[in-house]
């Protein structure tokens, strides 16, 4: 049987087939359902339109929630010589439904096909990713919470600077994700529309109702122009890709200080044995792999939008099959992206902190010099003039660390403002509409 | 007089001098009003604090609020010798104010300085910008109208592949424009945060209001934690990069399509004599020039998120002079985008369309067999059945093309949804709040 | 039995494992062979410095080279459990020989073990990419000579310029690839030391014959550095990355410039049916879809050195774990690099060119400008005065196209020069000399 | 006076103008020497092959090494209004020498002209960027001989591995950069061919000896093909921001390891006062920026080959307006790599060392556990056991550091092998023939 559906009387190559096919059907599968989605909603809107009389609606539709089913569960397979999955479905439809299964090709084509599970899968797999770093989020606020009292040298230049702390430390990147969230609302605001009946980028002679399937699809608004439609081909996955790399940007930042912190030259953080991995001819290391991997893969992760870039840069509008690879490079990615989310929520919590003696320890003595030059400011010495005279102290070495550190401002040593960075997450949290999308799917699988 | 602040009794060398100074003195020119700004707020908040006595505060303030308006008159100058804006602000306001100028540096660093200034000037930017694609959004929407009913071919493939139009093609832009205003918002969203208070990355033992400068500068909010508004520098910076990344991949592919539309083998598009140049030795030529320089320019824009991850990977948290390099890359990316923006908004209502004869030219007789095959699907054959049959048909040489186009769908060539499309980017718009941030600093600024 | 050598009395859980040991037991597959030639090198050593009995080091030869032989079959499994090839092949030799087995690891580490693989590896690769890249250019050559009197235009900014002819065209391509054969020769010289000796990048205290392993394994010479042989990682791959990056640049123009000579609007070449594909709706379509993944695949690969820079960035010296993911990112894309390779040599003769009626076609009368103007130079008039006199004549329509063009000097039209693109092609293969190693290798695995 | 050469009769609009000429006039002075020279090696060509009467090519030898003097002193100036170096000469050669100065274009475009210019610049770059290579190279191999007895930890997952040394660390980087001189090599045979006589990149019908122009300037060969001659474009600069990326990823790595060993929790080295800057709030505080901008500015450098591969990505062949962003990419690329080489090597020498107390330092005792394995190996006990048993008296607190270090194989603690890495210094140096280049030159300038 014609397993390519554009197969007329001649055959490829097989390293031919091979090199266009690429990981296409390994991909695919991940977007089998949403495939089927797409096409419960065009079948509907057919019948809706008149374009499919209402019994093989009703065939297709069953048909389709069957499929639904099994590709929602894993079990959707392409067969060999199938070559992607829209063809697997429309070959699973006319097998069981004959006519009827081919009619719903009518008014679409493989490219609005692939459009619309792109953005369903990418809304998908985006909530996840959101939900996952609110929950990192909100656990470094907790590790804030509970160590906010230990306090560690604060750096710049690699020096030691002031004094900071855990608690600090923590709520730092509780915060910083809150950040990453925005970014992946603009995202998720660009891929959350509907491209189905763009056809193949010109649209179509069929009156097909765009705002139907919107709805149906749970999209906030078609994509409007056809040619549009086409063009976010790219665009859409360039996005995504800026979401991933800010947030890995974070996650990589995260990894680093927790590698330069084990280290024994600061001795701040101790992992725990299972996260740690020996060498082959030293036996006594403990080496914290799994931040170094975490680190490693985050900074490729931050490569992205120039893959993405690259690939699709100085290409005309239309659809090109340069296309084709920007699955291979994002899809994985968002993989990678959740099991780094994965091992920070579980690793940190396991991680064993531990506070310094920092007025003691002649590496940290001077962490206290602003507060030394404050306190004469405090006194009425004009700052630049305490500046100075602090510097002559630590110059002839006499000087004395005032240790009873008052910081008392919003965001500071001693007023960390979680529960102003929780507000800010949750807010970050809800302006993703997820509910809306996810109701909607599930009426059209008939769940 | 001492220019560098810090300097104490060694002198550098001038080389390594220019080494470190490098291009900031001139970088800093653009954040004078800002710094002032930010000065502003910080004065009277240290004045309700207690910090700050009132008749010292008000001095302040009439001193900063008169080198802000030379500062916004573009008259504001860094002396020679003197190292960047902060140092030069501070100068001034010492040499008029004595002490009194010397005590506004209290409960804060060069540090939160700077993040204060990178972020109102990074706000003040991207109002622009997002102003200036509203424009040409708008612009691309006026030609789609003007021009809806002349007919060009759609490509797939770069092959000529359904009928296309002026309309659907400038609408496209129009859209695609909008998409990146909702990336726009994240990052404004992102920068629109005060950092200011968090001294040198580790806050100060001053009980600074943060809220109330946070108020006085029009910010949404405070950065809370005083870490992460550290780690904001090169986190703003690169999501500033998507931002002009995202729009750049937009406007290089439309620059593209007009370059290959202004070739011959296509003849679509004729740009006027002072939109292209002419060739040495050939008489002949018409270079789009200003479109290929705006391709180009927009490519190279694409890769700012690489600078920006490459510049931060891996540095530990904490300030490190790597980020002055930031500024570089970044200010004049800004600088560029607003030309190309501009350019485009001129160019393009001044270039020639050419609507083509698609029925009658034999490389473009194939555009209709879709056409072809949707009157016979509407005719009752099945859609598979009927993409036989006028594949056979053409294959034969008796393929007629059916020139009834009849789209009428939403966004279809006969119902572009221009209408639909001006919402969307309206919305886009009004989703900045620009107003409110741009009032509360002509208050501050005493306008 | 413990399949991680450096398992000590605790275990992983299972998906930090996952994530720690990543895709290594794939990738190492390809490392198997080399594994072994290290050993076996390492062996001969120990055996010759006295850190091994002869009676040892002969039951090891024979063993490794037995598993040689497996490897080199590609029948080499690395069993469920362990961790890497090294450990497997550790594990097999243990077995073996048992106490034997163990010694082999005196005086190595994972890190020089890996180290040498790696570059035994990039060896072997980088000699097919320069073979095939050496057979593609002759390709080219030969299509340069097949069809150099078939005259087509030739254009600046996309703008018909001059005239110019497949004999260029084919011909241009294949000179290119001679220059990323130079690049790739500095690639190799980078590459082609041995790093054997470092053990964990710091040295031993056993006394290695460092050089007697660089004759073995057919090294140019050893990285002598300690150190430095550990900073190669990365460092390597870098490089490695210059040589993909560079080709894909010439292989991804020349299929670009194929996908837009295939289309309707140039119609210089015709792909065959077996390297075209259909579309689901068009019946008339044949898209050169080779030709794009081609292009899409050889731009991913042009971002190779910005991932291995992102990945490299700002790690201090010193082995971290980080550099595992080099592996993933740097072994497909050789693989890649290949089917491109593979896929043009076999394509591009089986593509008909289409000669252009240039003189009569009016889109292309212009190519003669030029020939206008040098011919009224030849007759004795300044070059810029016969310029503006032919330039009026196009403006007044009365310019009449010189057709005889007498191209002669070296690289033009008329005089393609390929015997000297030949001889230069044939010197930078012969620039590397892959028998040495060759020979060298063979040798040791007793073949 | 007509100051753009192919200016017909209507003007640009001046913002247009400026969008176009960019930083062109700007960064052409840069190649004024360079453009000079190719014309006087033209004009000579032109002469011997009849195209130019001698007396006539004799004036312009006089003008043009006239106009040489000036430039080679820095003294060339482009006029206002003039667009590009190539006008300007053409415009001092014409009022010097009316019709004789109109006719050296005979034989060449703009296009040829620039891309020689480039070459004869990439090429005169490339000698001083590997000389400075060389020289710190140098000098990181006598500090290595200098501290070769200071021990300091090593590290593997930046956790205490081994013992190092000065010694090695300095010369690690010694050979690292010779590594990188190898791949310059690669990138000056690349540069080193002439385009001269390729006109707009399809030749002419002018009969030019193109082996003399090579010959003239020095150039190992010409590019013999004139498309390929154009496609050099791009490709040129993308394999010399190979070379700067791959040297930038040697200093950044350096930069980062000088900024880690000076912080406190390191305190290997110690900066110079006039090497390090002060904070604005911390009077203790003496912050290693010059070491920061010197890995941060290298870290730029390395997104260069993004940079280029993004510009010239899916640009067909023929030349592009896009190529003269090339320049403002890579020019001040060079400069910013020579500032870097220089701040290298002068910082480096005046840095102090401070050797580590190693085994009697509680952070750094288990860097002798592999000591201590080896000991037991060399006593007969086989690896893997020996391994076990240190790991046991570790765990239990019994390990005691044996430190009779014996490291003496090539590249280690005792035997760094510098004399080694100094002959393939000079080896990869003298793999260059500068002064071929230099010699010819110096002929056609007349000195």
């Amino acid at each position: 049987m014609a397993t390519k559906l554009w197969e007329k009387d001649y055959t490829l190559d097989q390293r031919i087939a091979d090199f266009t096919v690429g990981r296409d059907r390994e991909l695919d599968l991940e977007l089998a359902p949403f495939d089927i989605l797409g096409s419960l909603a065009h079948v509907r809107m057919l019948a809706e339109v008149g374009l499919l009389d209402e019994g093989a609606a009703r065939r297709c539709k069953v048909k389709l929630q069957e499929l639904y089913g099994r590709a929602a569960a894993g079990d959707f397979v392409i067969d060999d010589g199938v070559e992607d999955v829209h063809s697997q479905v429309e070959i699973l439809l006319t097998e069981a439904l004959g006519d009827d299964g081919k009619k719903i090709h009518s008014g679409r084509s493989r490219n609005d096909q692939v459009l619309v599970d792109l953005r369903l899968y990418f809304r998908h797999r985006i909530r996840t990713v959101v939900e996952k770093t609110g929950t990192l989020s909100e656990t470094l606020t907790d590790l804030s919470e509970e160590h906010k009292d230990k306090l560690i040298p604060g750096y710049t230049h690699l020096q030691v600077a002031m004094v900071s702390s855990f608690g600090l430390w923590f709520g730092a990147f509780a915060e910083a994700l809150v950040d990453d969230l925005k970014i992946w609302k603009g995202v998720y605001d660009v891929v959350d529309q509907n491209p189905l009946g763009s056809a193949a980028g010109y649209g179509s002679s069929f009156p097909l109702d765009r705002d139907r399937t919107t709805e149906l699809l749970g999209f906030a608004s078609p994509v409007v122009n056809v040619v549009a439609a086409q063009m976010g081909r790219g665009k859409t996955e360039l996005v995504t890709a800026f979401g991933i790399a800010g947030l890995a940007q974070t996650l990589s930042k995260l990894a680093m200080d927790v590698c330069l912190y084990s280290s024994q030259n600061f001795g701040f953080l101790q992992l725990p044995k299972e996260l740690t991995t020996g060498s082959s001819i030293m036996p006594h290391k403990k080496n914290p792999d799994v931040f170094e991997l975490l680190r490693g893969r985050c900074n490729l992760l931050q490569t992205l939008p120039a893959q993405m870039a690259q690939l699709t840069g100085n290409l005309p509008s239309g659809y090109h099959r340069d296309y084709q690879l920007l699955k291979e490079a994002i899809f994985p990615a968002l993989d990678q992206l959740e099991d780094c989310l994965d091992m920070a929520i579980y690793a940190l919590p396991r991680t064993s902190v531990r506070a310094q003696e920092l007025p003691t320890d002649p590496r940290y003595v001077y962490l206290y010099s602003v507060e030394a030059v404050n306190n004469l400011v405090l006194e009425g010495v004009p700052f630049r003039d305490a500046y100075v005279q602090v510097g002559k102290d630590i110059d002839a070495g006499t000087f004395v660390p005032p240790t009873n550190l008052q910081h008392t401002h919003l965001g500071s040593l001693g007023n960390l403002g979680n529960d102003r960075i929780t507000t800010k997450r949750l807010q970050a949290l809800a302006a993703f509409d997820f509910e809306r999308s996810e109701k909607a799917l599930h009426k059209l699988a008939g769940q």
